[in-house]
Formats: C-alpha cells, structure tokens, sequence
C-alpha cells in the first residue's frame, strides 16, 4: 500500500510500504477515506534530521473497519469510524477520568512504533476503546466537520476546557491555524462572551469572525498585550488559548492574561519554561492544557457536528490525494493553506 | 513607638519610629496584639542589600481599633480584628471574585511603602474592606489560631484550592513550614484521602501527622519523585501543594504530580521559571497559585476555627516579646523555631 514517508526536514515522500494488517488481538485494521495534514506535523517537518529511517505519518482519520482482532467487541467490518490522535484501552483509571492521552496502554499515531493515517490503511491498536463508529457514510456532506474530532476540533475544545472558558468571559485565542480556529468555536460553544483573535491572514481572520470572534488584533508581543489589555478595561481576558507553542506566544498569553485568569495551552511546546514569578505568580494565574484527550471529547461534540451547530470542517481549504500529500505539506508550511484533507 | 526595621541581610533593628496615624480617611489605625515572623519575611532577612533606608515588617496581626478615618463605616473604636497580609477595598471588581489580592486598590503590609505589623500599631489602608471583626477578647485561648487566618491557613488553604484538592484525592505537601503544615490541615478539611508531607524535621514531622497527614518522606530531588511514586502505584499524586518556592521545589512539584493533576502554588518563587515540556506538558498538568486571598477565606475558615475543628495555631512554637524580634528573626532562619509569635 502507498503511505507518506518523512525522511527529514522538507522530505516527505509517498512510497509503498508493507500492507498495514493486524498484530495484537485487540487491534482493527482501518482503510482510510479521509486523513489530515496537521499543524503539529509540520514541527517534525521543519525540524527532522535528515536519516534513513522514515517515520510514517498522520494521526488524523475517517475510516472504514476492515478487518477487526479477536479481542475487539464493538466493532464490526464495514463500520464508518472516526480515530483520535492518541490510541487508548477506554478501560484504564485515566480513561475513565476523561484522560485518554494518558492511557496505560496508550500511545500516538504517527510515531516511530505506530504508522500513521497518510496511507492506505492503518492499523489501529487498542480499537475498541479508540474508535467511534459514526452514523454516516463515507461521502457524507458532513465528513469535514467530522474529521476535525480527530484532533483539531477537539484539541480547540480542550483549550477552552483547560482555560475554564465558561458563559460571559472574555477570552482570546493565540493562533490562527486550524486549531486557533477551532478554539474560537469552542469558545463560542461554551458562552463566551468576548472573543478576541490574534492572527493576521485575512482568509483566517475572517473565518476566525465567521465562527464567532468579536475582535482581531494583528499586533504581535508587546503590541498585541497592549492592545488586548487596551481592549479590556486594562484588566486581560479571563481565558486565554495558547494554539501556537513558542515561546513568544506563551509569554503573550501570560501576559494577556487577567488577574486569576487561565492560559489553555495546546500547541505543542517549542519551549522549555513559562515564565514563572511576574505576572504569574503575582496574578495567580493558572496555566493548564497539553495533548487533548479529544476521544473524551467526541461525545460530547458529535450532536452539534451531526446537527449542523458547528461547523469546524470548513478549516479545510484543500483537498489532495495521497500522491499529493509532499505539496499538502509544503502548502501548509507555508501557509498557503489552512488544513488540508488528504483522500487516499 | 517601636516596630522592626530591616536595614540588610540579617540585619532587622527595633527602633522608635514615628507613630503610625491615620493618612486616609479610609484608613484604620490598629494597636497590635499579636504579630508574627513569616516564613516569607525570610527572603528579604537573607538577601536584602545593605541600606540606609528601612523596611518596617510584618504582614500578620490580630489588634484592636484604635482610630477611624471619617469614611470608615463598618468598625468601631475597641474593635477587635484580624488583618490578612494584602489590605483590598472589598469593592473592586476582584474582591467581588474572591481574589482580594488582586485589588484595584489593594497592597502589601510589610513593604517600603506602607509599614508593617511588627510594631506596636500600624495604619491599615482600606480598613472597611481589609479588617475583619473577630468576636473574642486579644486574650482569648484561640488567639494562635486565629492568628493564622492573616496569613499561614488561608496560604495553605490556597495552596489546596489551586492544587484542586477533594474528596479522596491524593494529595502531597512540599514544605514542612507553617504554610506546608497549614496546607495539610486544608488538604484534609477539604477531603484528601492521602496526604504525604515531604520534611524532615521530627517536630515538624510529628505536628503534621497529628494535623492529618498519612505519610512521610524525608528524601528529596529525585529520590523524592521515586518514593512518591512507589507509594501511589506509579502514578504520581492529583494535588501537589508546593509552599516552598524554590526550582528543587518546583521541579519536584512537577515530577510527582499525577497525569491531569495540579500543582498549587505558593511559595513566593525564587525561580525563573517552570519547566514546561515533559511531563508538564504530556501529563497535562496545571500550574495555579500565587498570593493567596486570604480575605476571602477568613469566612470560611473561622467557623472552623472558633469552633476547634481545625488548630493551626499549634504551627506557633515560640513566643516573644518586640525586643526579641530580631532573634525571633534568627531562629526561623536556623529552622529552630517553626513559626514565632510576636506579642508587642
């Protein structure tokens, strides 16, 4: 079967690799109808050293069963399923607290011991606990919207959760990529009153309005503190969305922040410390997020995908094939495109 | 009248100073009966610069109304009253929200700017808004434990709080000062089932097992992170009260956490920064804390207090005199006493 292949920084390549099959008994073997391009890949993207070993990526998928374990239960062949980022057991003591992503007998797609979702086929460990059986079929008009529960729809959720956005709060969303956006819905979802984006793509910045931002700032830093503090009675935002995971942004969103306010932060971090004494400290500020436990989440955020109340799919603003995922890539590392979809 | 300057490191001085007065007519003036030495007053007792310009100490008193300024409604002259260590109007948009420390209004005792309690009086700012009216003589039997409502409890009290500490969670205690000791008296008043102190002195060791906690380890740095671990199956624990504010502190605060936990904190922090990779990051833990409002917990945690249910006076093991200040000073340094009573 075809799979991409990142083999360095700017070396991504689509090859044909052994056919994914199964090997525990608790697996599924997934053929793939949608995967995604994420804005985390393009970490490994840019920052890969170059060696001969590949790593087969993607964690971000709608697929269909094709073949299932001899331990796996809920799960029939032929079944339209919708895989989080993170494989777990749904039966350890972290699962059952709603941390998926810290599952005993967890793990990541896309690693180095688990290929990932840019390919054919895949295999999906611990299947049952991990996959969702969705009530629609493959070609389904709501298949965007769907996708984004694989990672980015609820990796904005968690932002949101972790930085207590609730009914009535002012809150500001750092990053304009898929997650960023995502952010901005679930921010909305969950009553907030205030939503303030910092980004400065005209196309993200207006889709970011469509899906309820009140208010755009393009400054960066300093500029962009003053502004949001400017706009907010010089107080901050109850809630910040950390969606980038520099160290700049970490130090905006701290610095945005609202005395006894919270930073959700999401973005994978390229840094090594948060600021620690002033203002978080002084401020009592909370600082809280990390990978999303988003298979938590699907619950939750499936009715108002199935039901037309959100509407997180539009994110995507190209569809490629496999062949095409080297130019998926290079496009969203340049920003060209927001997400892209990748139909096998 | 006399009170305790700090000139530099080691170096605090009982000196006649002017009398403390009314300035504001939101201004109280208050006659101490009883003062302490804090475990934070130690930062600047050891690293002050020499200088020839003083700081009054002291955040901490229970003292009787002396004076009121003309736009003072809710105390009388006789009152007797507890002060946190943050003065805060009881108005602005935070003390609405519980965080009196964040005050549009609001600031420290103890600093340059607005001399300390440990002296025969002082003028407490915002007094309708800071003082709270305590129904028992200066020379009631509780007096110790209603002492530490202007600071060390409601620190500790904090410390839980950020921490999330609840019914049957396990709960670990870094510091075995009078905050640490306050924070296992929260942490068991709020519910945890487990309570591990990390200390080594047999004094304060025992105080804090008679105060709730289960277990005791005296091992530090990494040594500490393993038997923490051993004795929560690997896990780590939920809540993590970090009431000492060094990096060792913090890291350890880090490495001993439980996936999806919290660390509160409250040490004043003399460190940079909290690391903010792995695992703080994967385990998606949280980082709250800071000041405490103790003002917004004095409510809460004096029923308890006037009704024995909780004795965190008992964290006072020396009494003395304004004279002995300076010694008082010296022997919470030295760790020979865990916290000093000043009765002036």
């Amino acid at each position: 079967m075809r799979a991409a292949v990142l083999y360095g920084a700017g070396d991504v390549r689509i090859e044909n690799v052994p056919d994914a099959r199964l090997i525990e008994p608790t697996d599924a073997l997934v053929t793939v109808s949608r995967a995604c391009i994420c804005g985390s890949d393009l970490w490994p993207y840019k920052l890969t050293e170059p060696g001969e070993t590949g790593r087969r990526m993607g964690h971000e998928a709608i697929g269909v069963v094709a073949a299932v374990g001899a331990d796996v239960h809920t799960l029939k062949v032929g079944a339209v399923v919708v895989m989080p980022f993170a494989f777990s057991d749904g039966t350890c003591v972290f699962c059952h607290e709603g941390l998926h992503t810290s599952c005993v007998h967890g793990g990541f797609f896309g690693t180095v011991d688990v290929p990932g979702a840019q390919a054919e086929a895949l295999r999906v460990p611990q299947a049952d606990g991990t996959l969702v059986v969705l009530p629609v079929g493959t070609d389904d008009t709501l298949m965007p919207s769907l996708l984004t529960l694989s990672d980015v729809m609820g990796t904005g959720h968690h932002a949101a959760r972790a930085a207590r956005v609730g009914q009535g709060k002012n809150v500001a969303v750092l990053g304009d990529g898929a997650v960023g956006l995502c952010g901005v819905i679930a921010a909305r979802r969950l009553g907030a009153e205030r939503i303030i984006i910092l980004g400065r793509r005209p196309d993200r910045i207006a889709l970011a309005k469509s899906f309820g931002a009140t208010d755009v700032i393009s400054e960066r830093g300093e500029e962009a503190v003053a502004r949001v503090r400017k706009l907010t009675g010089g107080f901050g935002v109850h809630c910040v969305l950390e969606c980038v995971g520099t160290d700049q942004a970490m130090l905006t969103a701290i610095g945005i922040a609202r005395a006894g306010g919270a930073v959700g932060r999401v973005g994978v971090p390229h840094y090594e410390a948060i600021p620690a004494s002033q203002p978080a400290f002084y401020s009592n500020l909370t600082v809280s997020g990390g990978p999303a436990p988003v298979r938590a989440y699907i619950e939750e955020l499936l009715p108002d995908v199935l039901e037309g109340r959100i509407e997180p799919g539009r994110v995507f603003d190209r569809v490629i094939g496999l062949d095409e995922v080297p130019e998926g890539y290079r496009a969203m590392n340049e920003r060209e495109a927001i997400k892209v979809m990748v139909k096998p």
